[in-house]
């Protein structure tokens, strides 16, 4: 069996921001020579994400939106991590609902020409998008 | 390394829907060959889910309850994503929620005969249920 | 390809427990002899969940009463699953927004050492936390 593994970082100018790494994770399968198997995209930090869904800025408004209603930062005493001197229990929550990790078939070519639409092509690739909460 | 790779496609008559995919999955493992390994079951809309749970008519009425109360579909305009001229942003952060994949190790048969009751048989197979938002 | 598989059990003297499966995770890695591949920890009750997050108790508590908040486990009337006689809708919810499964690559040895604290090194081992709702 063949595999291939490689790190990516991002840096992220704002507490809560989404990163579109859809190119990233082709390279890497590129990269890796593998034709037929999985890919998984993975974060490595507990306060992130990876998932698979459009890549449209209304949206990425919209999921931050929703977390924060339903997972709010403030008041940060709210949460007994925070007690530890941290203030990002929320992001470590967040991180369950928006998910850990992507794993998507390969090779990925034929199901993006099959759909063809933005979105789809997004959820065609894994690590459509990457969130730090 | 085998592997084996099958689209399904499921039209829903309703917006919200439920579907019992355990048998289109049981019988992809079984035309695969493979005996030993992972069968991963996966969404290709970013508005749709497959995940394992009980196949329970009522827990499917709570499951779409539960998601109406974190995130509405109405009123529409709440969501940026719609203003792009679609009305299915609570369906995109839904999908977040419940999960895109499943990912289950084969065999599954003797896990399903140490267990026994309806829902563990359900989660021993992939691709329990796939979801509609 | 080599493979592995084990059931691990655990029993939890609460309703709503968490128990760090880490070492158990690795001891299974180590006893499979894999050395490059995919580990996959998986929950087998469709009310229980395996994810990765920080084993830090203050947290614990936090996604305890995040869950109570968004999936109130009282009354239980207010569930339709609970009308077969069973109480747990609420798990059953619940294990959907912390996720089902974990798929983590190996060997993870390597990203513990370049990561370093407490949560990072958790995040590098599949199967941080099983929960049970």
């Amino acid at each position: 069996m063949k595999s291939f593994r490689k790190e990516l970082w991002f840096h992220t100018p704002t507490h809560v921001a989404f990163v579109k790494i859809t190119r990233q994770v082709a390279e890497c399968v590129s990269e890796s020579g593998v034709k037929d198997g999985l890919v998984l995209a993975n974060a490595m930090h507990n306060t992130a994400s990876v998932f698979i869904n459009a890549a449209e800025s209304g949206l990425h408004h919209d999921h931050s939106a929703g977390l924060e209603k339903l997972v709010p930062h403030e008041p940060i005493a709210q949460y007994r991590h925070n007690d530890t001197g941290e203030d990002n229990a929320d992001a470590h929550i967040r991180r369950q609902v928006m998910g850990r990790e992507v794993v998507s078939p390969l090779p990925t070519a034929s199901l993006i020409s099959v759909r063809g639409n933005r979105s789809s092509t997004a959820s065609s690739m894994a690590g459509g998008v990457s969130g730090c909460w």
